[in-house]
């Protein structure tokens, strides 16, 4: 057995690392035939700590025999500098967009770091921090006095999504979301629980196949009822079918990434997100 | 009094847009000269859809009256194609980064849209989601029973940011973020918790300014004896005393982001990430 020849990756960056990181594995998802080995540099922030990077980098070349790829977000002109002298593809996104853009605008890029995910704007900032405590406070139905000054409020039945997706919207975009349970009481009466009600308008229904939902309550109580396959296809045909009833968007889940669900929510209901 | 003409941006992209609006705004961010006026334009998936992008873009370049700058990753050569077409700046990431790495590799792209922030690796994102219910479940030392299993836990007073920044670490990580509170009692005691000294090379600790502390708190109790900058300026002390007694590496959030703090963590502390 052979082993699969892996070709070296690394996601450099004077700062976080995460746009290096983000489009380094966006890109070698096109090449799905190479098997990568990627490492993340980040905070090269001088000269002396680019040499080093420059040495990790040289080193993976002889260790694999392959010349590495090196996706650059550096925007200081003398770490770019010991970077490019690697034995490697360097793709430097600053030189290969500023370049460009300068052109156009007229004026010369700053070549400062840490400008892309420190807090930038602070009014920005706060409000993600205060989404996210009010999403921890509305989580699960837990309180519904203040649904009223929810973004959006999540609704489905337990463990198709709803926790993840609303700290994810909360998190990265700012977005008060707060998110209610649907429980067989309320399949029964096949209708809207009371408290969510009042803010039709803000709700978003997630489904899931009965069988991913068998398997994710599963891992959580083996063996019970809740967990049962049998009651999971009665739950989700039972939250989709109040969600067609009542006129509430929806969306399937069973396929989707957190990231996904979130970019979905926010395109289809047009939320205002508070980005960095 | 003149308005600052701004310049449309526009992010596009034929999935969540992520990246897209990441490279973006870091780029635009070095060009602090610029105001501009930006625009996600996410799910552009079809030439249909390219072509409607295409009749925004080139609206607002009339309204404007300033050529549009517009960072793409879209990845099909027939939306690629369209959105060429338009009456303004096209920055395309594809086609400027996928030429050089196709030379290298010697493979063709697959140009397949919804490969970078989808389920992906289907354990990573497995992991991701466990992380976030392992982080509500063992928030502000709420259990203690599973800190055995914790990636890392984060210590420091009520409201130096340990929530937000386990919530990103587990979300965007997939790391095992615990976190636990120190209270004027441990400063009492001058040690810590008995709860987290089995685990000290897992401990992380976060500080922060009295000044901001007293800030964050007082939106959250004005005038109580907790928000007051005396008892903000004593915690902060006592908790930086701590911390250097106990040998526990700690961090100044102050000035810092979520995703600073926590990409200063994994760097320090050297974690395993479980990215998609």
């Amino acid at each position: 057995m052979t082993q699969a020849i892996k070709r070296p990756a690394f996601f450099i960056s004077d700062h976080t690392g995460i746009t290096s990181e983000l489009v380094g594995r966006a890109l070698l998802a096109q090449f799905a035939g190479v098997e990568f080995h990627p490492v993340l540099l980040p905070f090269i922030d001088s000269p002396e700590k680019a040499r080093s990077a420059l040495d990790t980098i040289n080193q993976a070349f002889l260790k694999y025999a392959q010349r590495p790829v090196v996706f650059s977000t550096l925007v200081q002109a003398e770490t770019r500098a010991v970077i490019a002298e690697a034995n490697a593809l360097v793709l430097d996104l600053f030189a290969l967009l500023s370049g460009p853009l300068k052109t156009e605008l007229g004026i010369a890029p700053a070549g400062a770091t840490g400008l892309a995910h420190g807090i930038g704007n602070q009014f920005a900032y706060q409000r993600r921090i205060d989404a996210v405590n009010f999403t921890l406070d509305h989580d699960d139905g837990s309180k519904t006095s203040n649904l009223k000054s929810a973004d959006v409020i999540l609704v489905g039945a337990s463990r198709v999504g709803k926790t993840p997706t609303c700290l994810y919207l909360a998190l990265q975009h700012g977005v008060r979301a707060a998110n209610y349970p649907l429980t067989p009481e309320d399949f029964d009466d096949a209708r809207l629980p009371d408290a969510i009600t009042p803010y039709r308008a803000k709700l978003f229904g997630l489904t899931i196949s009965p069988e991913r939902l068998h398997q994710i309550r599963t891992e959580r109580q083996p063996g019970s009822e809740y967990a049962a396959l049998e009651n999971c296809r009665h739950e989700v045909l039972q939250s989709e079918r109040l969600f067609r009833e009542e006129g509430i968007v929806f969306l399937d889940t069973t396929t989707q990434s957190i990231e996904e669900i979130a970019a979905t929510i926010i395109h289809r209901l047009k939320l205002r997100r508070h980005a960095r």
